[in-house]
């Protein structure tokens, strides 16, 4: 059973290793994976975008730890959350949102006795939410780390439209190539279009038309559209960076139309 | 018992992968945790502060390596370190300072037997610290890794000073979020002033009033104190980045006086 | 037995959490080490070169998976290696050349009940080589993973030569401080020159004479010559950075030549 940890803190700073050591004090053995540590500082939603591609792929009993936390210190709840077999540990601000169904137990972090002392105002990451996944892992159950609530935070997570006879999305994620991902699923996009050769993608000034099976279909330099490893629709440029050849940004709208 | 590693290598290398090689090939289920590979290239005093930092939150017969290490190749001596019920490893040159007290077993590493061979000039932390640690961490006394010495390199570290009623400290740590660590901590403030509501600090040209509770009593874009995660003085900026805007670096001088 | 992974991904975006997660499902109980996910993106050759100064530090059994693929999604085959006793899995396009002897054994990857399904045409690092990781380490035999293959690709990794009594190579990898590693090894020089004080290295306008043992050596901000800790011929600037100073890139040639 992993711990894994989804945070803001980046690795320059000893944060996420003060982390660690909290939750191995309190659970020797368990195996912590770094799922990224470079959301988007304070950026809740990106962090919601990141922990939901990764959940796919961690084994039952994983513990998911997730700190993008603009509101440490202040009023924002603090929670846990079980959803089938996994759980979850943060902040109450919405990034927690892709893990949170109907079914899910929720319970907001209030027996300080699984908290480190004393709790910081600005550092919930080590006082709060690494301990409680350190019991989580040593076998507490979650309804003896506080009280049960039906109230959590959930984040509207921009999801894409149909505006006059167009599929308008946006960008979500931009990663270290520079490929851009969509929050235009692989089922969205053909319950819009029959044949992907027919699709006309616009963004800013930028059209691309038809989709790809690869990369390695298009030559180098070229802007190509593929349904990438998130199952969402990927602008990338062949052994370049879609980015910076875009100059396209986080949130960037992106227009599908049907080729007339 | 984890192993943590705290250098100035990056992580764009493959020194640190390699070191964690050199560890698991001795003792193969011990967790390795990284606090930082960002210290500041052979910026040993940063490497002893981030140390300092982390320490609190391991458990015991944690086994803490750390290699800021200018002279590597050179005569300084390499050591190991017992203090309480944790272990050190690194170069003599001030780094594990934060970790020695007066009570503290100190073993310089002379046993060439827990080296690798043939030992680099240029890479000490692959073939001196990783094996002694590992071997610590398989069992092997302290005093088996070499000669017992009784004076270590101890590190000048800036320590704040009060000059004409004026407390002057300095920035020691500057995070990702652009934080500024000073070196003034919660006890030295508040025995310069009873009432953190009179506290005027001046960083350059830019003064801040008054200490608060949390990030979040600030408006986005304001400057403002906080007493941070690590118990000491720290300039934010709400919702932005404290070192751009203040245009402070590492060193920097801060004073604080008490409000006419 | 560690598992360990060399990639073009970086750590900024989720892609090495998610290979992660997929492995621990499978061996919950393995140790991961990451040897670098800075490989100068689709530098095939570049993540050869850092794969091959890593392997002799890790354990026998160890099971190491590159993925700099540039063809992902395309024709080339997926492969997975044993020589000796340590296991290579990656894309079949030559990250895997340092890997690879007479005596290895080698697989073309065709057993799908290994993979995750649907393989997606992007990240093979996910769906075909870090499950097969993970089989081995559970014990799987490499004979089952597929069909035995004679005919790897190979990568012809630029070699030193000798041209009008000039040793000429070339700069290989560049570390975090600048360094500057040659392709030119240690049993390599001294076949070409006896006394290395008659070393004349000229890179660009630049001449630097004679070898060095240790960077202490030299005054801080001098431009030194070292054999480094891969056991290659290292251009280094004493508590400066050489590669700003000379401007250096990877790939620049160096020539080296006896002191008349």
């Amino acid at each position: 059973m992993p711990i894994t940890l989804t945070t803001d803190f980046g690795l320059e700073d000893p944060f996420v290793g003060i982390m660690k050591g909290v939750i191995l004090g309190l659970a020797p053995n368990v195996q912590i994976v770094d799922i990224s540590h470079n959301i988007s500082p304070q950026n809740i939603a990106h962090g919601a975008w990141v922990l939901q591609s990764a959940l796919p792929y961690f084994p039952d009993k994983s513990i998911h730890v997730a700190v993008v936390d603009p509101g440490v210190g202040g009023n924002r709840r603090a929670i846990a959350v079980q959803t089938g077999k996994q759980y979850f540990v943060g902040p109450d601000n919405g990034i927690l949102t892709p893990a949170i169904t109907a079914k899910s137990k929720i319970v907001e972090l209030t027996k300080e006795k699984y908290f480190l002392h004393p709790v910081s105002s600005s550092f919930h990451g080590r006082d709060i939410f690494a301990p409680v996944a350190g019991w989580l892992a040593k076998g507490t159950r979650l309804a003896s780390l506080g009280k049960l609530i039906k109230d959590p935070v959930l984040l509207d997570l921009p999801q894409p439209s149909i505006v006059n006879k167009t599929l308008v999305g946006e960008i979500i994620h931009i990663d270290r190539f520079g490929n851009l991902t969509s929050n235009i699923s692989r089922a969205m996009l053909y319950s819009f279009i029959r044949n992907p050769a027919d699709l006309v993608l616009q963004l800013g000034r930028i059209k691309i038309q038809g989709l790809s099976d690869s990369y390695s279909s298009h030559k180098p330099g070229e802007i190509g559209l593929i349904i990438n490893s998130w199952d969402k629709l990927e602008i990338f440029c062949r052994d370049g960076n879609a980015s910076q050849k875009t100059r396209a940004v986080m949130g960037k709208t992106i227009k599908i139309t049907r080729k007339k």
